[in-house]
């Protein structure tokens, strides 16, 4: 039987992850791929902890360079993950003209073309499965299942500690502060969660799905990001009583020519199955104009979900390995030269349903300066709810509206602000209300 | 670019799906594959039929035999359905070297091996993720991205047909028979719904899946099969008390060197997300050791999204094709000579947690003398439930029982039903109970 030598770089949470998969079912992998995939050399910089995997002799490494020019190495796995150092890897090992796999969104959001340049001019394959939702096949849907349909929108819950965080919320009662220390204590959320509580790391996922889906290059910085830190125990019970969830989605839309590509917490209606979607794992929905919709669902990160995915690809690449079929599939779904470029729709522009809730004295004739207002700025209000409910020593007033564009709400919630009735800065969160078609 | 050419048999409701997405998103499939697909040949023995679609002079034929003999025909997809033509169709296909596209599952589930067989010796690719949930990436998650994985249990709701009718007899609280109407008349069933309702189109798709997921050959015979007519509204509102709904599943399992693979109406918690999967919606989970579970959501059935997974698989081939790389996935997940010979487990042998309802005369003493037979079969129970509900002139007892093993279960249930006081035919149904991990 034939053999493939990998490579791995980095042996932290998920390359630990990687080793045991390709050890544990060295055989069934064989079995199924028709070649030994042969972990032959695990570069890192700490060798001595005990990663509970017996590695054979002469295997673990602190020398990264050696594994890269190692000549009877086939596949590079990047598992380093930041920039600087996984993005020199990962050119140093195209150069020397070795297959890539990597889980590395950051990198792949803010410097995958260069990458995928540098792959497609030596003729290398750069597989990335991993880098979005963990364990779900997203990328093998878009560049493979769904290659006969334009897709139209795609909406997912891809960051698992965030969505941990609003289930908790939601399901104990408790306030961002204890659902938050309870995801850091269960091991949902890093030491320094900002990347993924501000929403960047959902951001940087969507900017590689989103240029996948609809063959144009998506800027991370062209991504509108708002994360989760404003949403309180509050307006998730408020939209629960409204029938709906609040979820972080990313968002990538085709809409005239633009594409809306936004991350932001969202409301959603119980009948959408992202709404069940609760603690850390992870959703996406496709809308394709011949598949309708369809949903990944499972684990979005964890060591073996997401080294299921990195296996995944490392199969992949063999295969074309084996068949001589390198570069069977081009990286980003769409043949070089024939991505096009999309503007990406300013946040202004959008046009969705909102839901407001207002921090205003509970006098008279409130309502009716604040709903005057929205009127001036051509926000048409679905219901107005006033509960009489304390909190902060003003009373909520909650309003769903219908469709309105995002530049005249923020006018108009700017001038309800500045009302000397309003006592705090209004909360807005956007819905998206297309129920799931059944 | 060059052009792969396909030739269609069969132009009923999926093969005019499949003739529209090829020519709809013709450049848009091309953008991303790298060669025009093009649809030189449609074979129909209706060729005056209005499908709404403008085909090119000469492209609808009746002459299928021609368009196998073709020469010019890289791809045969057949769409005819039914057994014999079909398997006789893609046989001589094979025999001309053509690569072969179907969805037939009931042909792949009873002659799968040996068109499998033909199209190895003929080193030709065999394709059919479309015969198993529509437009969900099954076969090709199975095949490519869990490679890694020893697939553990796969449970799945595969019949839109089962699906509609269950839901609509729990959300509209009707009979079975006002169900089956209702699903006949929006389309979601066949004049003679007997392969749907029977669980035998299940059975079907559990086969050729559990073959792939265990690398071993499934027969249908194997596979224990009950459809959901026994199933009535009393049984569903019952089991929506204890927090279950009931769904007609497929159930592949690995169990000590054993399968099991069993299609029968399933009670699974509302914790299951299978349980939210409503109308003629399919999905599936499949766990595996190092992914966990992952779910996969979508349409199982109707024309267009049938027809994007039939064309996903056209691409996929044609990019074999392009690269010279036929033959690069082994068509059953594992190499030839790589399948193992794994015992189906007879459903006499299977051990799972029951839901009971006897219908008996309301008289003291009766209880006790159900329980004890159920406890001389070492049937431990969970809960115990006498509504004082009237069902036909009898009082209706439910029982859930702990893990209980199906030899004794149907033991038991007989003597039961033969005591005076018990009226009817004692109601079973399996319960999975596994809480989906969070």
């Amino acid at each position: 039987m034939k053999s493939i030598n990998i490579g791995l770089l980095g042996c932290g949470t998920v390359g630990t992850g990687v080793a045991r998969v390709l050890l544990e079912n060295r055989d069934l992998i064989a079995r199924r791929v028709g070649a030994d995939l042969s972990l032959k050399k695990v570069a890192d910089i700490d060798i001595t902890t005990d990663r509970g995997i017996r590695f054979a002799e002469g295997v673990l490494t602190r020398d990264a360079a050696g594994v890269i020019d190692d000549p009877d190495i086939h596949i590079i796995v990047e598992m380093i993950g930041g920039l600087n150092i996984a993005k020199d890897f990962i050119l140093k090992a195209i150069d020397r003209g070795k297959q890539i796999v990597t889980a590395n969104k950051a990198l792949l959001a803010t410097c995958g073309n260069e990458l995928v340049r540098a792959a497609q001019a030596k003729g290398v394959d750069l597989a990335f499965e991993a880098s979005v939702g963990g364990c779900m096949p997203i990328i093998k849907s878009l560049r493979e299942s769904l290659v006969g349909n334009r897709i139209l929108a795609m909406t997912g819950i891809l960051n698992g500690t965030c969505n941990y965080i609003l289930s908790k919320i939601s399901d104990d009662k408790t306030p961002y502060e204890t659902a938050l220390n309870d995801a850091r204590k269960n091991g949902f959320a890093e030491a320094d969660p900002t990347l993924d509580i501000e929403g960047h790391d959902t951001a940087h996922k969507l900017a590689i799905i989103a240029s996948l889906a609809f063959g144009c290059h998506i800027n991370l910085e062209d991504i509108y990001v708002e994360g989760i830190t404003p949403i309180t125990l509050l307006d998730i019970e408020l939209a629960q009583e409204f029938g709906y969830r609040i979820k972080l989605l990313a968002i990538g839309k085709k809409t005239n020519g633009a594409v809306e590509a936004r991350v932001h917490p969202t409301m959603i209606p119980f009948s959408n199955p992202l709404s069940n979607v609760n603690g850390s794992l992870n959703a996406i929905t496709i809308s394709g104009d011949m598949v309708g919709d369809m949903m990944l669902y499972g684990h979005g990160a964890g060591m073996l979900p997401t080294a299921s995915a990195v296996v995944g690809d490392i199969a992949d690449i063999s295969r074309n390995l084996l068949t001589g079929s390198t570069g069977r599939i081009p990286l980003l779904a769409f043949q070089p030269g024939h991505m096009k470029k999309l503007p990406v729709l300013p946040i202004d522009e959008i046009i969705t349903p909102y839901y407001f809730r207002f921090a205003a004295a509970d006098r008279p004739g409130v309502l009716s300066k604040i709903s005057g207002i929205l009127g001036d700025h051509d926000i048409s209000l679905k219901s107005v709810h006033q509960k009489g409910r304390k909190s902060e020593g003003s009373v909520p007033i909650v309003m769903l509206t219908h469709l309105a564009r995002e530049s005249r709400v923020q006018q108009a919630l700017n001038e309800i602000y500045h009302l000397s009735v309003v006592t705090d800065k209004p909360v807005l969160v956007r819905i998206e209300d297309v129920d799931y078609e059944d």
